[in-house]
């Protein structure tokens, strides 16, 4: 039986087809202020599997969670220029409140380095306060001209973390080790995405960032997602709010910062990288819904089997859907798990219950097969370790297959607009060769090292360039 | 020796006591933004278990998270004319976005209903939708006129459900589960707080309501504090929204409501119920630290039994803080640990390794003895699950000793101003005699019935009301 298509097909119309799926998956609806989302149940399920895992990680680092106030003053901003000159354009601003016109106006925070500074700076007193290592999980607000759901929203969730060191090279390290141990390893081992680690240039840093690492993404499409960042705020922040600390020698001396953060832009990156004409297809080790067990019928007996085998699963560590919602037809709820791209559907019918057997679809492999129902504990946490490799496997191959070494600016540019990654060494295109890029809407992601480390510097020997469109 | 003391003493003046308390235990810390507050990392970790235990039991009852965007359109709030009345006077309006004044200005969400109302009239359509169950932890903002930290903050953290329902019947009765089996679960077992359960009268209830559901407990001083709040909404917001339903026989019909929400107040309840004049004490069940195990002197032998034990004690299951910061001298490490109510510290020096013994200091029981290393696994459980059970009992004996039964509003107007709780027949108090103790700052924090019960109407035979002055 030919399936009518769900969706609008990816080879048609990327962005459509992303629209399609975020809607139909019910990952999210757009809010009814411009540019602001609802996060609906499904969605936020992936969500809290994202900040549950990384929350863990970060929390390995030595660094405490904390909560600063969303609304800031808006001198805060204005103390470090180039935050402000970054930031000002999508400020969110408060002139009202209890009744009455504020005194001085207050922005709702488009990110928190500014009123931290403030506090870091009454917290660190002595060299034994540092390194302050703290992070937030929080809303921020970046007014957005060109919405998207999850990759540009006016509103949008995130942790950011912010830290305080004696030294530049304990921050730089610190940054580094957010960015490679924390950031590069929860995405390719959980959301399975293949990421590319790099620094971004000069004119694609953070605003009041001496250097910005990022992890850049390969998406269906070719385009480029930024996943996350790590900055080295060098002394800009300490400086502006004075943040200094009585050092061994009994020297006031200003820290060294960092400042990094992930969001959930990260939902619409799994969308893109792993989503097909069906749906999306979550990672196993991130579903929050790794197996469905669907009863195919109303039948009391299947409804039964269909809760025991439920049971069992989760008994074993799975985590574990039951679908016995068997007044609606079954095909609707099957169509409705691919689209969601739960990894593992069991299916029971009243022929399966006479066999001793159950059918299991598998999202992300594919195919269709009946299995013996006691053998399901020990097969489908196999086939969820399968499907996690291979999505990592298809990101990994597609972002290859895409990516060609370029000689010259125009290649570069020719094969981004053809909806691929190009490579080119930063000595062949430097600052003047990526402002050009920019009027082609085509930018340099981040330069990296022709070992696949981050280079230390943007002039040094051998960095390459990562050059695409982007999200 | 003689301790000076760390706190202004409860007894001399408890909202000073309270101030010193969360600044010195460093909870938290006044914001920039008046009414603002820093919820300092322990203060955070408070909230955390706090969260993780709540969200647990939230779930049980088959609601899922979800997140609604952070500004509202003004227009939205006017629909509900008994909503808009109440909230109105303490909203933060965002006139400017993006560098532009805004066609319509958007409020920052005081509470969701109505935004969360115009997604559930998109998404419900038949009763098969039916309950629709979801929940959000998120941060709200409230302009406040006379702040104080966790109790009264201009921007507050919470969690916030919002239910639709078929009936009357079954949104009353999940409202009732809420309350009971949720919040009140949650305060007597993990908080080790007595809270009494009870309904408010028609003037407290939520803006909104058709009924009110609150936990009430008594402060150190005898004052009240709400804690949280289950509220029947009835049809008003369905209403005003149009959220209807297609019933089984075939009938638009509208849907009946429920919302609910606890909040960073939480932790103020914490400090003013079990906190004394050396600090806070942390229920055990609570405490993100349960036991710090700590180093007297930097020798390197006790340093290493030190970190052995608390890996040790890790492994049995105890939440473990290893204290080696031995630059820092041992007396202000130890009234630090007080401060902030850690239940046991475990203190290991030089002698101790000899004797094969530790010291255990217990903060909510009191006392501190020796104890030979090998029992310390087998004893501190046990001592903790005695102090969670004390701290409840205390919270108990406090509202029981401070509590009069009284026979005219008089008399209960004078309990209430001298610090405690009066309880009177709402048949000899009723709404007249309610507006009367206003005046001397008193209020009905709450109806219960003769058994311990919530009344099911106002007006029920045998409702008691409890008066007090509160937070």
């Amino acid at each position: 039986m030919a399936k009518a298509p769900v969706l609008t097909p990816q080879a048609e119309d990327f962005p459509r087809w992303y629209q399609d799926l975020i809607n139909k998956a019910e990952l999210a609806d757009n809010g009814p202020v411009r540019g602001t989302m609802v996060i609906r149940p499904y969605g936020y399920g992936l969500w809290e599997r994202m900040q549950q895992d990384m929350d863990r990680r970060i929390k390995e680092t030595g660094t405490q969670n904390a909560y600063f106030p969303l609304l800031i003053p808006q001198s805060y901003l204005t103390r470090e220029a180039e935050h402000v000159e970054g930031f000002a354009p999508e400020l969110a601003v408060v002139t009202h409140g209890g009744g009455k016109e504020l005194e001085e106006p207050v922005v709702i925070r488009p990110t928190s380095e500014t009123i931290i500074n403030e506090y870091f700076s009454k917290w660190i007193q002595s060299h034994r306060d540092l390194p302050l290592l703290i992070n937030q999980w929080a809303n921020v607000v970046r007014w957005e001209m060109r919405p998207r759901l999850f990759l540009r929203t006016s509103e949008f969730l995130w942790q950011e973390g912010h830290t305080a060191h004696a030294t530049y090279e304990d921050a730089r390290d610190f940054a580094a080790n957010i960015h490679r141990n924390v950031y590069e390893a929860f995405m390719r081992d959980v959301l399975a995405i293949d990421v590319v680690p790099g620094r971004k240039t000069a004119k694609e840093r953070f605003a009041g960032a001496i250097n910005t690492l990022t992890l850049e993404a390969m998406m269906g499409d070719g385009k480029a997602l930024q996943m996350g960042t790590s900055h080295e705020l060098g002394q800009n922040f300490a400086k502006a709010f004075n943040t200094t600390y009585l050092s061994r020698e009994s020297r006031q001396e200003l820290v060294w910062q960092t400042s990094w953060g992930s969001t959930t832009r990260m939902i619409g990156a799994l969308v893109m990288s792993h989503g097909d004409d069906n749906g999306l297809r979550v990672p196993p080790r991130l579903a929050h819904i790794q197996v469905v067990v669907m009863a195919i019928k109303g039948d009391e007996a299947v409804v039964a089997k269909v809760r025991e085998i439920g049971d069992r699963l989760a008994a074993a560590g799975l985590r574990v859907h039951i679908d016995d919602r068997t007044d609606t037809p079954f095909g609707r709820r099957a169509v409705d798990w691919e689209l969601k791209g739960v990894p593992v559907r069991v299916e029971i019918g009243p022929r399966d219950l006479e066999n001793g057997t159950a059918m299991v679809a598998r999202r992300i492999a594919g195919g269709k097969s009946p299995v013996r129902i006691e053998e399901l504990e020990a097969l489908l946490p196999k086939a969820l370790e399968e499907d996690q490799e291979l999505l990592l496997t298809q990101s990994r191959e597609r972002r290859e297959s895409r990516t060609s070494d370029v000689a010259t600016p125009a290649e570069a540019a020719e094969v981004a607009v053809g909806g691929g990654w190009a490579r080119i060494p930063w000595a062949d295109l430097g600052p003047q060769g990526e402002a050009k890029l920019g009027e082609q809407s085509v930018s340099v992601r981040c330069l990296v090292a022709e070992d696949g480390s981050v280079p230390v510097a943007d002039d040094a020997p051998g960095t390459v360039a990562i050059v695409a469109r982007s999200y």
